[in-house]
């Protein structure tokens, strides 16, 4: 049983206001309820989101906690006076502030990523997913030289999830590349990434996790035995050492995690952008 | 050139940090830099975290804004009292007032995710990420049945990095089947999907975006024309519609938006997260 609902009300996806409170909430030992309204943009559906936490208010009998992002004025005002829940109002809080500081006004436009899909930006994160699923897996060895990053490491490592997340939230071209024992009988890496060094960057597990993980997929195989498990990641991380190659564990790391640490390690001009807001 | 600097301040990945802010300075018609520090999570690293800050309000000659979503109480107040930005703490601002409402203190633990890899959740994100890849593009019939939704459309209308972006953002298992010239020959959907009518959702887009895109991939083919993607769009759409399948236009829509709609029209309970927070 939930002790508390969460409201997420927004008049785009809803995604930041979700992200935003979750994180807030994770800070209170509680189990919450989140409910996310999206695309909250008319009077209409914000009586509408108001009927539903004020319905939610009388059957619990607590205050819903209702995290807001949205932008139109006259819709947040509806929600402050009508709504009984508690109203964290992540915009208003903070433009305010920041036109003083900034010494411009804010434009209190809604949906200014309705024509991204034309934008640049958008379509290089379309070819980066493209090119990164065509590269998953060491499945093509054609224009390794297009890629931003290259990830190696035994099956089961993380680098699919990884490689799709750079693709598409950072627009990244990542190809993948399994070690296996063919490369560990010849003690070197893949001879195709020979030319790539640079780019490439390792991940690396605990034997007992890896060995959990495969045994869900191929359950007392070799494969997914603790013994091959362990002799995998030993001799694929000797020869990363041997290589030079920077690599990082994925047993305990979150695929945001994993993929923060390539960015910031490999490049970390990634973790800037210049963004023209207007 | 930009015309201002913005931090994004966090002792985890930022991405919420990140996220947040730019929502917020997408209120400004401003050109901003944005850079992204993350774990920051000793003293110092957050001295140098300070140093970097204060580096650009002298090289820039103005303040550079600063979200930090620190969790610690000891870099938060570090952060406050030494550098020479405008911090906007977005932890803090919430915190406290709903300590109140809440009736409990917050645990200021940072790293609540450090042992996500392990949780339930997590493993379905990774096995809906393996299914939806092994499903893309009517790669295979096998176990439709255990799909959340399938996305059906002709080729290019957006249904990869939709199905890609359900299955790592919500663990949904997502299929996806391209509607191609054999299927409007036969004026039907492909028989495949017959049994799995509920869990169609279909993707349109504007014929003129649509041989854009194609043009980038196949120059000057039939199959890029405009009036071959009139044709295909218009047999979908009829198809679509004689089937009784939901569907709308992604010719400006973000995968974000995309996403949430899908979620919204099919499965709204998937807007609703049980998440326990202890």
């Amino acid at each position: 049983m939930h002790s508390r609902t969460a409201f997420f009300v927004s008049d785009g996806t809803g995604i930041t206001a979700e992200a935003f409170g979750n994180a807030i909430l994770a800070q209170f030992d509680l189990s919450i309820r989140g409910i996310r309204l999206p695309f909250v943009d008319t009077i209409d559906k914000a009586h509408q989101a108001i009927r539903q936490i004020n319905h939610t208010h009388e059957v619990e009998g607590k205050k819903p906690i209702v995290f807001t992002t949205l932008v139109n004025p006259a819709l947040q005002e509806l929600l402050r006076s009508h709504c009984k829940g508690m109203v964290m109002d992540m915009f208003g809080t903070f433009v305010h502030p920041l036109e003083g500081e900034l010494g411009v006004k804010s434009h209190h436009r809604v949906g200014r990523f309705t024509d991204i899909s034309k934008s640049k930006a958008y379509s290089n994160r379309m070819e980066a997913i493209n090119y990164t699923l065509l590269h998953d897996d060491g499945q093509s060895n054609r224009d390794l030289s297009g890629a931003d990053v290259i990830l190696i490491g035994v099956s089961r490592s993380g680098k699919t999830p990884t490689s799709l997340y750079l693709a598409m939230q950072h627009g990244l071209k990542v190809a993948n590349y399994p070690l296996i024992p063919e490369d560990f009988d010849r003690k070197r890496l893949p001879p195709a990434l020979d030319d790539h060094r640079k780019k490439l960057f390792g991940l690396t597990i605990q034997p007992e996790r890896l060995s959990e993980i495969r045994n869900e997929r191929r359950p007392d195989s070799r494969y997914a035995s603790l013994e091959n498990c362990r002799y995998e990641v030993a001799e694929a991380e000797a020869m990363m050492r041997r290589a030079g190659v920077r690599w990082l564990s994925t047993t305990t790391k979150s695929i945001e995690e994993i993929s923060t640490t390539i960015l910031s390690d490999l490049r970390p001009q990634n973790l800037q952008n210049l963004s023209s807001f207007s």
